[in-house]
C-alpha cells in the first residue's frame, strides 16, 4: 500500500496545501470528499475562524483530513488548544522547527507532517520524529526556501535524507508532473496552485481569474531579505522590484508589504495593491476554467495513468 | 524509435551538453563512444582550437558528434567557416536568436538544435525552422533563463508549444531524472554537470572535486543584471553578492568580473578567483568520485531502468 495513503488514511496520495486565504472548509472538504487530504490553512485565520472552519468541514465531510500550522502562528497556544478540543488527527507544520511541538501534538493523538526545502531540515524533522515529510521546491507559490533548490533536484536529496513517507510539492499541477515527482522517490504529493484555483478555494474569483491568464515568468521569487516569496507581477509587486533594485533596507521592506496585503491580494482580489501568491505551475493552466475540486481530482488521476501507459511503452 | 535517437543517428536521447572549458575533444568523444552524442564547447575555443578538437574528436570516433555554438561567438564568420570545412553534421545553439543561422547551417547539411528557457523561445526556434529544441531550466548550472522556469515546470511547457524532438536539461544527473523528464514529455536529456565531473572532461581535477562536495544550496543565480549565471559559492562569488547587495551598476559588476573567470575557475582551478560554474545537481552527486564517461553512461541507463521497473509496480 502506498506509505501515504496508509499513514493518513486516505484513498490517493494526493494532498491539498494549506495556503493561506484559499483553504477553507469548503476546499478541504472537497478534497478530502474527492479522496485525497484536505487541510484547512491557519496561517491566515484567527483562532476564532479557525474553530468555526473546523466545525463546519467535520459535518461536511467524514473523511480524514488536516490543518496546516506555520510554526510562527502569533496565538499558538490558543491555537493549539483548538486543534485538541476538536480533535484534529493530522497536522502539516511549516516555516518554523518542528523540534519544539512535535512531541506535543503526537501526545494528543496528532499525525505531524513538515514541509521543508532542504535535506538538512528533512534530516532535523525526522530526528524531532514526524510522521512525514513535504519537500518543497523553488517553484512554489508563497513561503520559499533560501536554497532555491527545485523540486527536481530536491526530491532525492530529502528522499536520500529520510526514511518517512515523502511528499513532494512545487510545480505540480498535473498528473504528469505527480508521476514525474513519484519517479523522483516521493510517495505522494502536495498540490497547491492547481486548488487554489477551483471553484472551492476562498480566494476571490478576480485572483483565480488572473492566475489562470499568467504565463510563464510572471511569477517571481522576490523579497529575499525578509522571507522568499513568489510573487504575481503587478503594480505591488513592481514597488518591491524597485525597492530591492536600489538595495532597499529590510525595515524599508517590511513597511512597503505593511499588513494585510496577502488578504488584499488573494481574498479580496485587489489585484494591483495586493501580494498575489501562486507557484510557477500556473502558467500550465493558462485558460483553464475555475473547475471544481472533483474534476481536477478526476484529471490528475487520469493524467497520471495515461502517463504511466506511455512509459509502459518508453522502453530503453 | 525515439525522436532524438532518430534525428541524430545514436542509441540513447543522451546529449553531452557543450559545457564552456570542460567539453573538449576527449569528454565528446567519450560521450558519443558510449552511445549518446558528445558536443564539443566551441564557447570557450579560439577557431583554431575548435578545428583542432574537430579533428582530434574525428580520430577519436566514428558516432555521431556535435559542436555547442553560442551565438553571441566574436568570431562567428570564422567558426562556421570552420564547421562546414571540417564537416560537422550537428549544432547546438544557445544564448541568442536561431532565426540568423539556421538555414544558413541546414544549407550546409547541418542539423541544427537549439536551446531555449521558455515556450516563447520554442516557439520562435520552431519558426526559425531548427531540428530539436533543448528546454533548460532554472537548475542548470552557468548561464540561464531570465525567467527562472524551472525544468519540472519548463518541460511540459515547451511540450505544448512545439511538435520538434525535446531535450529537457537543467537538474538532471540521474536515470531517475531522466526518467521523470521524458514523463514530463521530452524525448531525451541533455546532461552537463554529471559529464562535467567526469574523468575525461577537460575541467581542471580541483574544480570537480569541489564540486563533487557540494551540499545543497551550495550554488546560487547571481549576475541577474548581466547574465544571469548559476555561480558555485567561493570568494569571487561573495565579492558578487556583496556588490548586488548594495545595488552595484551593470558597469561595476562587468569590471569586477572581469575577463577569464570561468577559465581561471573551471580550467585552472583556481577556487577562490575563478568563476566556478555547475547546475543544482551536483549536490546529488555529493562524495562521489571522478568517474570515467563509461561508467556514467552505464549508470544513467541502469537507473533510467530500475526507475521504470519500479514505476510499473506504481499502479493507481
Amino acid at each position: 500500500m502506498n506509505p501515504i495513503c496508509e499513514l493518513f488514511g486516505i484513498r490517493y496520495p494526493i494532498v491539498q496545501g494549506g495556503m493561506v486565504w484559499c483553504s477553507g472548509w469548503r476546499l478541504a472538504a472537497a478534497v478530502s470528499n474527492a479522496g485525497g487530504l484536505g487541510l484547512l490553512g491557519a496561517g491566515s485565520m484567527h483562532p476564532d475562524t479557525l474553530r468555526e472552519h473546523l466545525r463546519k468541514l467535520k459535518s461536511a465531510t467524514s473523511a480524514p483530513f488536516g490543518v496546516n500550522l506555520p510554526l510562527m502562528y502569533p496565538q499558538m497556544e490558543e491555537l493549539l488548544q483548538i486543534l485538541v478540543e476538536e480533535e484534529v488527527k493530522i497536522v502539516f507544520t511549516s516555516a518554523g522547527s518542528p523540534k519544539k511541538w512535535t512531541e506535543w501534538l503526537h501526545s494528543h493523538g496528532m499525525k505531524v507532517a513538515h514541509v521543508v526545502s532542504s535535506s538538512t531540515f528533512a534530516r532535523k524533522a525526522t530526528e524531532a520524529g514526524v510522521d512525514a515529510v513535504v519537500a518543497e521546491g523553488f517553484e512554489a507559490g508563497g513561503h520559499n526556501g533560501r536554497e532555491e533548490t527545485t523540486t527536481l533536484c530536491l526530491v532525492p536529496a530529502v528522499r536520500k535524507a529520510t526514511h518517512l513517507p515523502l511528499l513532494a510539492a512545487g510545480g505540480i499541477a498535473t498528473g504528469a508532473a505527480w508521476y514525474a515527482t513519484q519517479a523522483l522517490g516521493a510517495d505522494g504529493v502536495q498540490i497547491g496552485s492547481r486548488f487554489a484555483l477551483t471553484q472551492e478555494s476562498s480566494a476571490a474569483e478576480a485572483f483565480k481569474m488572473r492566475c489562470l491568464q499568467l504565463a510563464e515568468g510572471d511569477t517571481r521569487l522576490l523579497l529575499k531579505r525578509l522571507s522568499p516569496t513568489r510573487l504575481v507581477a503587478n503594480a505591488f509587486r513592481t514597488q518591491v522590484e524597485e525597492a530591492e533594485e536600489r538595495g532597499a533596507s529590510v525595515e524599508e521592506l517590511r513597511e512597503l508589504l505593511g499588513r494585510g496585503r496577502a488578504k488584499k491580494g488573494i481574498f479580496e482580489g485587489n489585484l494591483d495593491e495586493g501580494e498575489l501568491e501562486i507557484g510557477q505551475a500556473a502558467a500550465l493552466l493558462q485558460g483553464r476554467p475555475i473547475e471544481p475540486v472533483a474534476e481536477v481530482m478526476a484529471e490528475l488521476l487520469e493524467e497520471y495513468r495515461h502517463t504511466a501507459r506511455q512509459m509502459a511503452d518508453n522502453i530503453l
